[in-house]
C-alpha cells in the first residue's frame, strides 16, 4: 500500500497542474487594443510596485521573527525554518494569484467584447488559477513538512511554525491591501461620483488607476494570502490536536495510530481539492446565458464539490480505518458552512427582505440607511453563531476536540472552487474599468458589470463560511495551545478572575484592530480625496478631456500610506498575545484567545454582512427602485456603500486572520510560556 | 450599639428628605407665560399617557412572572413578593423622576429668562430630585427586605428577586423610552432640519411635541429605571456573594459574621448617599458664571463626593471590623470609575482630538463622518476594558469575588450626584424647546442651549462608568449564580465545548438586542417622517405659521410604536438565559453569561462613545469650524448625529441592563436549574 501522504501530494500536484492548464488558456487570449494594453500595463506596474515594497517590509518582520524563534531554546531552528517556509508559500500564493489577475483584466475586457460567456470564462478561469494555487501550494507545503519532519520528536512544535508564517504574511497583506483598495475606491468615488458627477472608472478621475491597482493588491493578493492561511491553519490545527485523537493509552482512539491522526486532515483536504476540480468542470452554461443561469451554474459547481468532499471524506475514514465519528464532524462543518453561506446570501442579497429594507430606508436619508445596514449586520450574526455553536457541539460529541478542528476543514475543503468564484470578481471589476477607460461601447460595460455583480454575490457567501471556519480553526488552535502549555481542563475556569480578565482583553482586540484599520482607510482616502480635488483644480482641462490627470501621484500616495498604516494593526496582533501570556500568564492567555475568537467572529460577520448589504441596497436602487440612479435615495445608499467598503473588505476579513494568528502565536510560544506564571502567579 | 441597618435607613431617608426639599424649591418657581404652561401641559399629557400605558404592559409581565416564581416549588411566594416589590420600587423611582422633570421644564425656561444661573439651579435641582429618589428608594427598599427576611433561611434566594423586578422594569422602560425618544428626535430632525431647513424645536414641526415627550419618557423615566436597577443590583450582587466573604469554616473571613457581609455593601452605599448630598451642596457658582466654571463646579461636586465615599467606606470597614481588603476593592472600583469617566470625556468631548477628527472627516462627506465616528467608538473601548480588567484583578486580589462585587458598588456609590448631573440635561433640553416655541428672545434660548450642552458632557461621562459598573455587577451576579447552582471552579472550563458554545451564544445576545432596538427606532422614525411630511403637504399654511400641525398624531404614533417595539428585545432578554439554561444546561449558561457580559460591555461602550462623539463633532462644527452651520461638513455631521442618537440613547445603555437582567435571571432560577443536565448531559 502506498503511503497516504502521496495522495495529498498527488491532489496538490493535480490542483497545480489544472491551474497551469487554465493559466495557459487565459494567457492565450487576446489582450485587446493598444489602449487596453496600456491601461492594463499601468495597473500591473502599480500593483507590482506595491507588492514588491510590501514584501520587502514583510521580509524584515519575517527575518526578525525567524531569528527570535531560532534563538529561543525551547523552539529552535526547525521551527524557524517552518515559519519562514510558511511565509514564503503564502507570499508565492498571493503573488501568483495577483500576477494572473493583472494579466487577465484586459483579456477579460477583450473577451467581453465578443460575448458575456467569453468574459465569464476568461475571468472565472483566472480566478480558478488562484483558488487552485492556494490549495495546491498549501497541501504540498504541508506534505513536504510532513515528509521532512514527521519522525522528528518535535514534529508538533515544528508544524505550527508554518501556520504562523502564513498567518503573519496574511495579516499584513490583508490589512495593507485592504487599506489600499478601499482608500483608493472611496477616494475615487467621493470626488468623482459624488462631487463631480462623473461615472465610476472615468479616465478624468486621477484616482482611477489607483482604484484598479487596489482591486488587485487587496481583493486578489490580500485575499489569496488570507485564504491560504485559513486553509493551512485548519489542517495544522487538526494535526496539532492529534494527541486527542490518538494516544497509546486511549481505549477508543479515533485513528489507528498517531501518523493517521496527522495525515487524515490532509486526506480530507485532498479530497476537497479533487472535488473542487470536478466541481469547476461542472460550471458550464450555454452560449447566451441569463445571469440567473450563471449563478445557478456556480452554485451547482460548489454544491457538487461539497457532496463529493463528503464522499471522499467517507473514503478516507474507511481506508484509514478511522472512527466514523470523524466523518460526522466533517459533515457538521460542511453542512454548517453551507447553511452559513445561505444565511449570508439571505442577509446581503437584494433578492431578500433585509437588503431591500435598507434600500427603503435610503428614502429618508443617509442616517437611516446607515442605521438600517448596521442593524442588519448585527442581526445577521444570529445564524452563523448558532450554526457554529451547533457544529462545535456535534463535532465534539462525535470526535472530541479533534472533531472541532476537522469540522473546520470540512467547512473549508471546497476552497479550491469557492475561492475561484470569489477571486474572479476583482478581475471582472478591473475589466469593466478598462472597458470604461478605452471608450468601448456601453453594452460591453454592461457585460462586465453583470460579471462583477455575480462576483459580489458569490464573494459575500464565500466570506461567510470563511469566517465560520476561522472560528472553528482558531478554537482548535486555542485548545492545542492549552495542551501544549500544559493547562488542565479544571484549571482554565471561568471562575478564575485572571481567565476572565484575559477574556475581556481578548474581546477588546478585534475592536481595536477594526478601529486602527478603519482609521487607516479614513486617513488614506482623505489624502486621496484632497489629491484628486487638487488635480481637478490645478490641472486645466481634465474635465473636458483635454488634459490627463497624474494617475501616478495617487498610486504613490496609496502605496506609501497603505504600507505605513498596515504596521500598527499587524504589530498589535503579534504583540498582544505575547504580552498577555507573559504578564498575566498562560491561563489568562487562554481566556484572551477565547474572548478574541468569540468577539472577532461576531464583529467579522457583522462587518462583512453590513458592508455587503449596503453595497447591494445601492445596487437595488440602481435597478430603478425608489427613484433609481441619481435620486436622493441613491445618494443616501452611496453613503452606505462608502461606509460598508472598509467594513467588508478591510476590517471584517482581517479579523479572520487575526484570531488565528493570535492563537497560533500562543501555540508556537507554548513551550516558552509553559514556565511563566504571570505577575499574579 | 444600634443595628447598622438603621444607618442605611437614615441615609435613604436623608436622601429622600433632601429630594423633597429640592422638589419644594423647584415647584415654588414661576411656571412662565400662558403659552409656556400650555406647551408644558401638552408634554405632560403625552408623557403621562405613555408611562401609564407602558406600566400597564409591564404589569402583565410582572404578574405573569410573579405567578411563575411563586408557583415553582424551589422559589416560592417570598421570592415572588420580593420581585414584585423591586418592580414597584423601580416604577416609582421612574415615575417620580419624570413627574419632577415635566414640572420643571417650563419653570427652567422661566428661570432662564432671569439668568443662566437661575436656569441651572432649577434644572440641576430637579435632576438631583431624581438622583436622590433613585438611591433613597433603592436603599430603603433593600433595607426593608433585609429587616423582613434576614432571619429567613432563604434570604439569599429572596433578595435577588428584588433585583430581577428592578431589572425587568428597567429593560422595558429603557428600550421603550429609548425607542420613543430617538424615533421622535430623528423624525423631527430629518424632516424639519434637513428637508425643510427650519430650526430645531420649531412649532411648525408636527413631531416637536413628540420629541419633547420622548426626552422625558426616555432620558428621564427610562434612565431613572436604568440607574435604579444598576444601583440595587450592585448591592444585591455583593450580598449574594456573602458566603465567599464569610463562612464559619473560613480561616480568614472578610467580615466577622454573615450579617456584616450582608449589610456592609449597604453601608458603603449609604456613605455614598451622604457623600452625594454633601457634594451637591458644593455645586455652587457665582451669579454670572462662565460655562467652564459651571463644569468645574459640577466636577468639584462629584470629585468631593468620591473622596468622601472612600472615607465613609473606610469608616464602615473599621467600625464593622471587616478586612481592609474590602476598602481596597471599593477604591479599585471608585478609581477605575473615575478614570473611565475621564477616558469617556477624552473620546467624546470636542475639546480633544478624537471628536475633532470626526469633525474634520465631515469635510469629505457623511460616509467618512460615519467611519471616523465608528472607529472612534471602537477605539474608545480600550481604556474602560483595561481599567475594568485591572479593577477585577485588584479587587479579587484583596477581597476575592466579594471584592469584585463591592468594586462595582464603589464605582456607583456617588450615583446620587452623578445621576443629578445626568438627569438635568433633558430638563434643560425641554426648557429650550419651550423657549423656542414661545417666541422668547434668542438670548434665552442661548442660555438653555448652554445648559443643555453642559448636560451632554456630564451625561457622557456618567454613561461611561455606569457601563463599567454594570460589567462588574453582572460578573458578580454570574459568580453568585454558579455558587447558587452548585458549579465547581473546576467544572466551568473553557475546554468544555458546552461552555464555549454557551459563550458564543452569549456574545451574540447584545448584538441581537441592538439590532432589534435599532430597527425599532428606524421603523418608528420612518413612520414619524412620513407623518410629518404628510402634514406639511396636506395641511396648508403650516410653513407660514397660519395653521398649527397636529402634534397629537405624532405623539400617538410614537406611543403605539414604542410600546409595540419594546416587547421583542425585552422578551428575548428574559427568554434567552432560560432557554440556554434548560437546553444546554447550567454550565453553558455560565459561559453564556460571561460571553454576554464581555460583548455587552464592549458594544455598550462603543455605541455610547460613538454616539457621543458624533453629537459633539456636529457641535464643534456648529461653533464655526469647517464652515459652520449650514455647510456641507455640517450636513455630514448631522447624519453622524442621527446615526449616533439611537446608539447612545437606545441600544447602548440598554445593554447595561441586559447583561445584569440575564445574570439575575440565572441567579433567581439557580435553585430550579440545579437539577438540570441539558440535552448533552
Amino acid at each position: 500500500m502506498i503511503d497516504p501522504i502521496f495522495i495529498a501530494i498527488i491532489a496538490g500536484a493535480l490542483g497545480l497542474a489544472f491551474a497551469a492548464f487554465l493559466a495557459t488558456y487565459v494567457l492565450r487570449q487576446d489582450q485587446g487594443s493598444e489602449r487596453m494594453r496600456e491601461i492594463s500595463g499601468a495597473i500591473k506596474e502599480g500593483a507590482m510596485a506595491f507588492l514588491r515594497r510590501e514584501y520587502q517590509i514583510l521580509a524584515i518582520f519575517v527575518v526578525v521573527i525567524t531569528l527570535v524563534l531560532g534563538l529561543i531554546p525551547p523552539l529552535g531552528w526547525w521551527v524557524a525554518l517552518s515559519f519562514i517556509f510558511g511565509a514564503l508559500c503564502s507570499g508565492i500564493a498571493g503573488f501568483i494569484g495577483m500576477n494572473m489577475a493583472i494579466r487577465s483584466n484586459s483579456r477579460t475586457a477583450a473577451a467581453a467584447e465578443r460575448s458575456l460567456n467569453h468574459g465569464l470564462r476568461v475571468s472565472f478561469r483566472s480566478g480558478a488559477v488562484m483558488g487552485l494555487c492556494v490549495v495546491g501550494i498549501g497541501i504540498l507545503g504541508l506534505s513536504i513538512l510532513y515528509i521532512a519532519f514527521h519522525s522528528n520528536i518535535d514534529f508538533l512544535k515544528i508544524i505550527p511554525g508554518f501556520g504562523f508564517g502564513a498567518s503573519l504574511v496574511a495579516i499584513f497583506a490583508r490589512a495593507g491591501g485592504g487599506i489600499y483598495t478601499k482608500a483608493a475606491d472611496t477616494g475615487a468615488d467621493l470626488v468623482g461620483k459624488v462631487e463631480k458627477g462623473i461615472p465610476e472608472d472615468d479616465p478624468r478621475n486621477a484616482a482611477v488607476i489607483a482604484d484598479f491597482v487596489g482591486d488587485n493588491v487587496g481583493d486578489v493578493a490580500g485575499m489569496g494570502a488570507d485564504l491560504f492561511e485559513s486553509y493551512v491553519d485548519a489542517i495544522i490545527a487538526t494535526m496539532a490536536l492529534s494527541m486527542l485523537a490518538w494516544s497509546a493509552t486511549m481505549t477508543a482512539p479515533l485513528t489507528p495510530d498517531k501518523e493517521t491522526a496527522w495525515y487524515l486532515p490532509m486526506m480530507v483536504a485532498a479530497g476537497g481539492i479533487i472535488a473542487s476540480i470536478i466541481g469547476a468542470f461542472l460550471v458550464r452554461v450555454g452560449e447566451k446565458p441569463e445571469m440567473s443561469a450563471l449563478l445557478g451554474a456556480l452554485r451547482r459547481g460548489t454544491f457538487s464539490a461539497s457532496i463529493l468532499t463528503a464522499g471522499f471524506a467517507a473514503l478516507a475514514v474507511y481506508f484509514l480505518d478511522a472512527s466514523w465519528g470523524i466523518l460526522w464532524a466533517v459533515l457538521a462543518g460542511l453542512i454548517a458552512g453551507m447553511l452559513i453561506g445561505e444565511s449570508t446570501n439571505y442577509f446581503t442579497s437584494y433578492s431578500f427582505g433585509p437588503t431591500r429594507r435598507i434600500s427603503e430606508a435610503s428614502q429618508t436619508g443617509a442616517g437611516t440607511t446607515i442605521t438600517a445596514g448596521f442593524a442588519n449586520g448585527l442581526m445577521s450574526t444570529l445564524p452563523p453563531i448558532i450554526l457554529v455553536a451547533i457544529a462545535i457541539l456535534v463535532a465534539h460529541y462525535f470526535a472530541g476536540m479533534y472533531g472541532i478542528a476537522i469540522a473546520g476543514i470540512g467547512m473549508l475543503a471546497t476552497l479550491g472552487i469557492t475561492l475561484a468564484t470569489d477571486a474572479y470578481g476583482p478581475v471582472a471589476d478591473n475589466a469593466g474599468g478598462i472597458v470604461e477607460m478605452s471608450d468601448l461601447p456601453p453594452e460591453i460595460r454592461e457585460r462586465t458589470d453583470a460579471l462583477d455583480s455575480l462576483g459580489n454575490t458569490t464573494a459575500a457567501t464565500g466570506k461567510g463560511f470563511a469566517i465560520g471556519a476561522a472560528a472553528l480553526t482558531a478554537l482548535a488552535l486555542m485548545v492545542s495551545y492549552t495542551q501544549a502549555v500544559g493547562i488542565q481542563f479544571a484549571a482554565i475556569s471561568l471562575l478564575d478572575p485572571v481567565v476572565v480578565a484575559g477574556l475581556f482583553l481578548g474581546v477588546l482586540m478585534p475592536a481595536l484592530f477594526c478601529a486602527l484599520t478603519l482609521n487607516a482607510v479614513g486617513r488614506t482616502s482623505f489624502a486621496i480625496i484632497n489629491e484628486v480635488r487638487r488635480q481637478f483644480r490645478e490641472i486645466k482641462g481634465i474635465m473636458t478631456g483635454e488634459a490627463r490627470p497624474e494617475y501616478g501621484k495617487c498610486v504613490d500616495i496609496c502605496t506609501k500610506a497603505a504600507l505605513k498604516e498596515m504596521i500598527a494593526p499587524g504589530l498589535i496582533t503579534v504583540a498582544a498575545p505575547i504580552i498577555v501570556g507573559f504578564v498575566l500568564g498562560p491561563l489568562a492567555l487562554g481566556g484572551f484567545l477565547i474572548g478574541a475568537i468569540a468577539s472577532g467572529f461576531l464583529i467579522a460577520v457583522m462587518m462583512a454582512n453590513a458592508g455587503g448589504s449596503w453595497d447591494n441596497a445601492k445596487k437595488w436602487i440602481e435597478k430603478g427602485n425608489y427613484g433609481g440612479k441619481g435620486s436622493d435615495a441613491h445618494k443616501a445608499a452611496v453613503v452606505g456603500d462608502t461606509v460598508g467598503d472598509p467594513f467588508k473588505d478591510t476590517s471584517g476579513p482581517s479579523l479572520n486572520i487575526m484570531i488565528k494568528l493570535m492563537s497560533i502565536i500562543a501555540l508556537v510560544l507554548a513551550p516558552v510560556l509553559a514556565g511563566v506564571t504571570g505577575i499574579l502567579g
